[in-house]
């Protein structure tokens, strides 16, 4: 099979205004990038839409190996089978990071024949929002540092700032930093350190706010640390909302491409699935849905992480609701859950997909838990035997449920047909979602629900730590938030070695910390990483610049 | 009168696609990045020129006040000048750096009614440029921690890491950094910091870059730091020069915007003037020349320093040669060089501008020097009365050189008529530049050369550590590059304190730094300040962003 460039080198791309023109959407909100892309301006919601009963489609998936299960493949090649059906359809996906395209993970812009173009920018600069999302952020640190310099009127307390400053790369050196040496001229010498942008809160949000009023809302709303007399100071105290805004002005309109097959799609924004909410913008999830009759969109990592803040998180906040959800498993995946060794997974092996059925199970429960329907796809890899996926079709299609072989990376949309149609009998008769737990709810009551209905937990311990975060929000009386569980992916249980379906664990609750302008508590259990390094031979090794101009190595 | 974005709003600007048609750019060489702004392929530089006997003009300064005399505003208004006498006109100018933009400074896009526009755009992330570069930078830095965790095959000395990481940002507490803090997992401990975007050698190699095939050479030949065993180690041994030429791809191909009446200016590169040579990029300056009859464009700080680089190495790298100079000074410049506190420049007094004509004086020898023609151009203030700008005209001609007022910031084009005719009278009889020193020469004699002919130093002393760093150029067998000498710009010597035309100084050379990569050796005199801090009240505070999306404070 050709590589994802070389397939990606033979489509013949619309030009990205009649991609828009397609969606209905007027001339006059185009920002073009390129004759590939464009920004759309978020006036464009305030044009009558002529989709007033657009369907969100939600995909996400089982518990995933390291390579992932393929959501964004899925969604892209689902999106393509609906165009190849004649629908009215529109993506809505994550922006990829810099950083780990450079790094491990490689691109983020599907593969195969399900690809959304240009690879190359997308993957790259794209239309600078990251940039912007970095800026903004290290605009705050500067301005934070800068203000004790200047005699701290604010009365900051350096050694209690919970703001970090945050890179687009892949610098585990940057983690831990002692800053401000020097001397007194060179500011004031505290420990501070770096995440990845992905991870910033301005990220979170860029991807939550509605509009700019929501977004100036929730960027004055944002703790940065205490004062000495252990004092909350937010944004709005800097004095600085107005430059904030500026920065992230164009940032929030959302950019439109398209797929190789012409399939259009919003990817706006990308926030990481653990320590924040995991989906594309609110924005451009409202875009998808205003200009097309079927709107796709996923949620990273497995269904009990990404899916449970898409839906208690940016469900709730943005109030849409999708009409079904498909749950993307793989026959390597339910291998490795079923116990067999992971070097191994693409020897055919009917026993390890079968014992690997109940992690599967858990998260048709967890999708039922919202009160949906769904469709599991099974997304074919080459290696896969027909005897493996039929042991997957025959399991779900005893339940009553239903299920779809999807082999759209090796044949686009087309691969995807029977998935679009089994969506569209999924989505006929929606019910609105069921949250796993109320705003209301105390704190740990939340945690609690989330952590045993979800991940299947016996119970939920909090460290002395933990509990005096506790007694921190409610401090702050900012216990009606939801929250964001910060949680391995690798497993439903919060012990990253857990495969399959685990039971009768305890998840112990670390920490809490306070991200009131994203407008969630993160609840973190175990070591979260917020700024990954780099491997021994990292994925740039092999990226390229041609003499044409192409870039190969990059998606 | 109005505010520059008052006026900026009124103006009414063609489509950039126009402004290209008006420079024969054929449409394919497009990368629009809105309506307002396109990026042009350097392979235009590849279609036949119409413009065979293009003729460039260099703006340059007097030693500037720290508010600056204006050069900038100076070429914008020339520019719209000729535009208004009908001839083919293009600016080549310096990209915006955030940092200052959100700092102390402001915008870089001139002022009044001789500006480039969207204001708003160009100083915050304009076409991504600067994003680009801090990427590149990082990910260098990145990969040496990353290659002294995997074992360090190549026995990198963590303490003789030259290489600094770079943000577009004015934060003081980041030029001195302990990094690779937390343990066994984070990285290696060890001393760092960050510079401001301006200061990396990448941005000085963009901007000297002639295309592709030199920016690889140019990024394979920077050097990092050195081994244990004290040899040298350059970027080209980390294996990710493709990945750099990736990240900088689209940030080679220069930025063409126009002026509020219509003139096309590309803005390319934005270089410190001190450290590094302070010019727009070379392809920008090529690019103006290749389409128009008259490229104007401009160099950093006063003619001693800018001008200078610009010379001996911008013009001897690139085989460029201006027609003319135009050497803008004010009448509040000349009366601080008189004597006068630089808290009443405002107030009018002949004598302290005819005592100030002798840093005047000392420029148009400098420029003399290089055997060019020049215009002296009085930038007109508000403040300033037509005795004081009498006594600078009289003094010039009776030199027998040419003199212009100019009034560009009040009246745009039309103001900087009589600069426009007196720069075609200097061009007419324009004689090839000779250049300061020669390659040959050894460093010290360069060093000696400029320190003697355009500073007017009486001796060159040379420290210690420069004296160690001398042999170490020699070890490198680099002495045959040009030298980037930093120095105080407030001033002809390395003293900022000494204003006028100080005499019987002796400049101290504290260290030499090597720019393997941009192809220059830093000759470091006093401290040079290459990450700005925030001042007390940062003009980001007076940054808003409107709910008609237009942004104020900015520019």
């Amino acid at each position: 099979m050709l590589s994802d460039s070389e397939i990606a080198k033979q489509s013949q791309p619309q030009p990205i205004s009649e991609i828009a023109k397609s969606l209905n959407i007027d001339e006059q909100y185009l920002i073009p990038f390129g004759n590939e892309i464009t920004k759309i301006n978020i006036s464009a919601l305030t044009a009558p839409s002529q989709q007033k009963d657009s369907k969100l489609i939600l995909v996400s998936a089982t518990t995933p190996t390291r390579a992932g299960e393929g959501k964004t493949t899925t969604t892209i090649g689902l999106g393509q089978a609906f165009t190849q059906l004649g629908d009215s359809v529109c993506l809505a996906l994550r922006e990829p990071s810099l950083g780990p395209c450079m790094g491990m993970k490689g691109g983020a812009t599907g593969g195969g024949y399900s690809q959304v173009i240009p690879a190359d920018r997308i993957n790259l600069h794209f239309t600078g929002d990251f940039h912007a999302i970095t800026a903004a952020n290290n605009f705050i640190s500067a301005t934070i540092d800068n203000h004790i310099f200047h005699g701290n009127a604010l009365n900051i307390d350096p050694r209690q700032i919970v703001w970090r400053r945050v890179m687009d790369m892949n610098d585990r050196s940057l983690r831990k930093i002692v800053l401000g040496l020097g001397g007194k001229m060179q500011g004031i010498p505290r420990e501070g350190g770096f995440d990845i942008t992905a991870a910033s809160e301005i990220m979170a949000i860029l991807c939550l706010a509605n509009d700019f009023n929501d977004l100036k809302r929730r960027l004055n709303n944002t703790l940065i640390g205490y004062s000495y007399a252990d004092q909350p100071i937010f944004v709005k105290s800097l004095g600085i909302t107005g430059a904030l805004l500026a920065l992230l002005r164009d940032a929030l309109h959302p950019n439109l491409v398209q797929s190789l097959e012409g399939t259009p799609a919003f990817i706006h924004g990308g926030p990481f699935a653990n320590i924040a909410h995991g989906c594309n913008s609110v924005l451009a999830t409202k875009m998808a849905m205003h200009h097309a009759e079927w709107a796709i969109t996923e949620a990273g990592f497995g269904f009990d992480l990404g899916a449970e803040k898409f839906f208690d998180i940016k469900c709730r906040m943005a109030e849409i609701d999708p009409a079904a959800v498909v749950l993307v498993t793989t026959v390597r995946a339910l291998k490795m859950h079923g116990g067999m060794d992971k070097n191994h997974l693409t020897t055919a092996n009917t026993e390890f997909v079968t014992q690997g059925l109940e992690n599967l199970d858990k998260h048709i429960e967890n999708v039922q838990l919202f009160n949906k329907n769904l469709v599991v796809a099974c997304n074919r890899f080459a290696d896969d035997t027909d005897e493996e996926i039929a042991i997957i079709r025959q399991h779900v299609e005893d339940k009553g449920l239903l299920f779809a072989e999807s082999n759209h990376y090796a044949e686009g949309g087309k691969g995807a047909i029977e998935l679009a149609e089994k969506v569209k009998l999924a989505a006929e008769d929606s019910k609105p979602f069921e949250p796993v737990y109320y705003l209301q709810d105390s704190v740990i009551e939340k945690i609690r629900k989330i952590c045993t209905a979800m991940y299947g937990a016996a119970d939920v311990a909090f460290t002395k730590e933990a509990e005096k975060d506790l007694r921190h929000v409610e401090k702050l009386k900012l216990t009606m938030l939801p929250v964001c569980i910060a949680k391995a992916p690798s497993s439903l249980s919060d012990d990253p070695m857990l495969h399959g379906r685990p039971r009768d664990f305890q998840v112990t609750v670390r920490n809490i910390q306070v991200n009131a302008g994203a407008g969630f508590l993160v609840v973190l259990t175990g070591d979260i990483m917020r700024m990954p390094g780099l491997p021994k031979e990292p994925a740039a090794m092999n990226i390229e610049l041609l003499p044409n101009g192409d870039i190969t190595g990059v998606g």
